[in-house]
């Protein structure tokens, strides 16, 4: 057992700031003093954690000085202001906001052994989860894939933009089917019963940020720097759980046996047979795994592997993914 | 002008059946009589049409010999039925199934030129509303890419299944928003705030029939027998509008500017500037066209062509497109 850690989580009342509580709390990760920060607006209110209630305080006046670790879910701007100078006051910091670009990704099943060479204080990002799903379910198969090119698409979840979007897709829910007029909010349209083709705003050349985020991630998670990656995110109107419809393709036949020994032996994976499929209400919300599911060549061409994957965004993708990065820490830590 | 024609519409009680009465109104398609049909269970109701009830009939008894041409949009298994009898009388048939292996995929946007070669009474099919959206928004761009492959996600709106489906949508969300037991009935899970990602049954190589049917269906539309193609079909908590994530493979560099101009130029295309993007609900439900966004190269790699098409399936994708073969037939006939 490691050394109780003091830690601090920035944005502890948000989703995936709630989430991460509740996991330091479910693993019996070694904290001594947990300190809960967020903005104005919710210091004062309290959160439980290990059967006490913890006082939320506002990040700008916390004095990092008093943790060994802090995790960032509030947001890139408050990662971008706060982070460096939690690390100069001696501070691991592990962001979740992707606001750092400094900052090394890293998903313990994909890249983990990169931990050993880090100096403290520490430096890491959980990446978004979009990498963190790809990464977990493709890691295992690297090795035995020549993969050409992977083509991605990306079905958010609205709780991937946090608690607001969220309620604003059951606000809209609810208007449309008592047949009242809908006044989009956080969204600039109606989201509920339809698909938005793009999340956040485009640059010149066409692509989101969080689409180039994600190749970029994935590429390093991978290990792989000149790797072939084609993604299109998409918002449907589902509340949590991200889903992806992926396909490989590969220079050589795919055999598809070894692809699932390969999945049934990964860590954080779980496979499903052809004969069901996994959903994320069904099956990925609030478990610790990247489902992956529908395994199979092209259609007339088996150079190419097609996969499904859904997993929980704000629990795998982000809140366990961080945990489990400190879980790394606290080993060089101690 | 041409002479008006005797027509019956099977599945007239139906979603596509339905559209398409209203379109032979709309577009004044030079109907002498008009004969409603569908099962049992719907003879006796009535349609209305041009100002008049027209009372719908059992397909069973019924003698195509009265009619010059008949829309089939009562499933596979009516069509096999029934198509061949007509046939035989005479009839020209116009099937929505896909039951009929015979029959010519055509989309008039795309291959309208093989009419020139039928026979009278001609068998052609209206193929699904996937193929019909690809084919139109694809056609346009054939001569301008050397297409190595087309890689395609398919976001089927619930009403792809028929009315029952959309009833089924409805009533799951109601019963989660009342936070009543969910009771699964059309679909075999929870579709609402979920993605299902297979529609229909797989076979042993883990594709769903419709998933085969789109590649074949594409090869034949757009002329290209050999072309690679690869489909997943997600079904979407959508209720009208299918949609479509589209990564086309070319050979060569993609100039995005006459890929622009094409599109632009082409018929039953509606391109959306990279500032916006259209959806299913906001745009596409209603109207006779393919929209088009998200026009761009892939992350890093001009010789691919990233598409986001959204279309109302029943409308354009199927009613508005068999009424279209038939103004083509109508033509010979004269
Ligand atoms: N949701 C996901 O699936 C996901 C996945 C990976 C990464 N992330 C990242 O995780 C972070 C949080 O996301 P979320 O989904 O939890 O969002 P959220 O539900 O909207 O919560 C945002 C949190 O940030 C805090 N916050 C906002 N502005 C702040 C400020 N100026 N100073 C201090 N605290 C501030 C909020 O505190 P108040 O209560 O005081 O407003 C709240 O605790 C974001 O950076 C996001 O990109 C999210
Ligand atoms: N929905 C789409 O987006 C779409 C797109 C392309 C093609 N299609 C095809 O179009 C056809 C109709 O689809 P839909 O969405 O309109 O389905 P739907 O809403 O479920 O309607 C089905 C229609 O078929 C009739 N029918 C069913 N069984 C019958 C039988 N044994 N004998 C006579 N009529 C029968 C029904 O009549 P009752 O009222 O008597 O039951 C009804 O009129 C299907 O073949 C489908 O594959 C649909």
């Amino acid at each position: 057992m490691s050394q109780p850690l003091d830690i601090a989580v920035v944005g502890a009342t948000g989703s995936v700031g709630e989430t991460l509580v509740q996991i330091l709390e479910e693993l019996e990760f070694p904290v001594a003093t947990l300190h809960l920060l967020a903005s104005m607006e919710s210091a004062g209110s309290s959160v439980m954690f290990a059967g006490k209630k913890v006082r939320v305080r506002e990040v700008d006046s916390f004095d990092f000085a008093q943790v060994k670790l802090a995790f960032f879910a509030a947001g890139a701007a408050v990662s971008r202001s706060f982070a460096q100078k939690a690390r100069e006051a001696g501070c691991s910091v592990i962001d979740l906001s992707g606001g750092l670009d400094d900052a090394l990704a890293l998903v313990p099943e994909a890249n983990g052994e990169v931990v050993d060479s880090l100096a403290l204080p520490a430096l890491l990002a959980s990446p978004s989860s979009a990498a963190v799903a790809l990464a977990v379910a493709l890691a295992p198969l690297k090795g035995l894939l020549d993969i050409e090119r992977v083509q991605v698409m990306a079905c958010l979840a609205v709780s991937s933009q946090g608690r607001e979007a969220v309620n604003e897709l059951a606000r809209q829910t609810a208007e449309l089917l008592n047949a009242r007029p809908l006044e989009p909010r956080f969204f600039d349209r109606q989201v509920a019963f339809n698909l938005l083709a793009q999340v956040g705003a485009t640059d010149e050349q066409g692509h989101a940020a969080l689409e180039r985020r994600l190749v970029s991630e994935l590429r390093v998670l991978l290990g792989l720097p000149e790797l072939k990656i084609s993604v299109s995110c998409v918002q449907v109107p589902v509340f949590f759980g991200d889903s992806f419809s992926v396909a490989v393709q590969s220079r050589q036949s795919v055999d598809l046996q070894s692809v699932n020994q390969a999945l049934d032996a990964a860590a954080s994976v779980e496979r499903v047979e052809n004969d069901d499929y996994p959903t994320p209400v069904g099956d990925a919300v609030g478990q610790d795994v990247v489902y992956v599911g529908r395994v199979r060549h092209g259609v007339d061409e088996d150079q190419q592997l097609n996969l499904w994957l859904t997993t929980d965004n704000v629990r795998k993708g982000a809140a366990l993914n961080a945990v489990q990065l400190a879980q790394l820490l606290i080993k060089k830590m101690a």
